[in-house]
């Protein structure tokens, strides 16, 4: 057994940024209560998913807000996944930033999205991350007292590269800060999260914003969580809310002795 | 508008190889009377799936089971993808062969499994392909007269690496002659073929032998077409029967335009 519990805070966001952060906080105390070691914030938490916004919410690394979260996971000592925030670098770039920082208040993990969300589907959902956001060049697995745990955003897990590429550096679960639409959100966000954990036969938990029919982009909510046999340990709906779920990280050994499906792969015949 | 009509035969095998044949043959004038220009078997159509059989049912290509599809291919004037059969080389080695023969007769393509199916899923599927089995080692693409098209064989479906390779090739429909079983069936059947499309962008026909609970595998059924939207166009349950379909392959383009996944890939990123 190696188990651990996790917290996935599915809130609306608040255009307020410093308002988003005190709800983080007032939050805490009670999923820690409950046992959180992990708590997981959706993409964008600080800041309405809006390119007009991207910019004016962006901080660098190291700013006053991150410095909070930091502040925040070591006063409860707690994995603090903190959604994503806009990032902002000395050469006036903008990322779609992850950070994961430790009990201990350190950064474990950053992860700037790798696939930008660019998608004009007819009659559904157009959006153009592009416009304002540079794509990060790096995948992103990290060590914990659980394991090694991989984290992407949103758009990344439309590619089975680069959850696979986790998975082979030993990730036994996978964060996905997301916020889905309601064209992407019921056709495919389950399926999505499903089909990863089941192909690479590990844990996911996809943490999304909830739904704000206020805010230009209308998030679908619905944060998950999906096992090694892709099978839906917990799924939301589209309201806010806190859900704390305690997974074994075991099972995935347990899964891969019986369907070796990462064993099986011929590496050596893929041209990826 | 570029479409293809598909008739998926989902039927019992017979122990008697002949016979598997002859109600192959029987089927075909219906089917082409319908507008058939694919026909698509199940995975070993002409050989119960069980180890025991595969050295007995083997034949070299070229043989008289081979002889007689390019036959009733020619003679129908459609393309058939006459599921798989035990194939035997010259060293004494079988694999799991899926041929397509042309309008015309001729070879068009021929896939011996690439990942053989080994789990022991406690409490539920064992089974052991190797014991009699060799694997191949390509993977398969092919052009028609409505474009390129790629094959592979059941547990194949399994590697997302398999399936990309053949999209990247330009495959818009995939063919997959499968016998998923009553446990990874009803688990992952659907999704893996839903998400395999939607990953690509591309069409999958899987087609299934139909369930014999007097033989020693049970083979789910619930042959089933995927679009590149992820949905499902059809799903058969699990008895005897034809389906025939008529899809549009322009749709992977339309599809591909307004969620541009392969084109927002990013290859130099990825190390599989």
């Amino acid at each position: 057994m190696n188990e651990i519990t996790i917290a996935q805070l599915q809130f609306s966001v608040s255009t307020d940024k410093e308002e988003n952060l005190e709800r983080l906080a007032e939050a805490l105390p009670s999923v820690k209560a409950e046992g959180a070691d992990l708590v997981c914030l959706g993409e964008m938490f600080n800041c309405p998913y809006d390119n007009a916004c991207f910019p004016v919410y962006a901080e660098p690394e190291g700013g006053s807000f991150y410095t909070a979260l930091s502040y925040l996971a070591k006063e409860y000592g707690i994995i603090l996944s903190a959604g994503t925030i806009p990032e902002c670098d000395a050469e006036g770039r903008i990322f779609n930033t992850a950070y994961v920082f430790s009990p201990e208040g350190e950064l474990l993990a950053k992860h700037r999205k790798m696939h930008l969300f660019d998608i004009d589907v007819k009659g559904g959902q157009r959006f153009m991350e592009s416009d304002t956001l540079t794509a990060g060049n790096d995948f992103t697995v990290f060590d914990t007292a659980f394991g090694t745990m991989g984290i992407c955003i949103c758009f990344d897990i439309r590619f089975p590269e680069l959850s696979r590429m986790m998975a082979l550096c030993g990730a036994k679960l996978i964060l996905v800060p997301a916020a889905f639409n309601m064209t992407t959100g019921p056709a495919h966000w389950e399926i999505s999260f499903r089909m990863r954990a089941l192909d690479n036969q590990c844990f996911f938990a996809a943490t999304s914003p909830a739904r704000d029919l206020s805010a230009s982009y209308h998030a679908y909510g619905h944060s998950m969580i999906t096992d090694p046999w892709g099978a839906v340990v917990h799924e939301m709906d589209e309201k806010e809310g806190i859900k704390v779920t305690t997974i074994d990280l075991d099972r995935t050994d347990e899964i891969r002795a019986q369907l070796p499906l990462l064993s099986a792969r011929r590496p050596e015949l893929y041209f990826l």
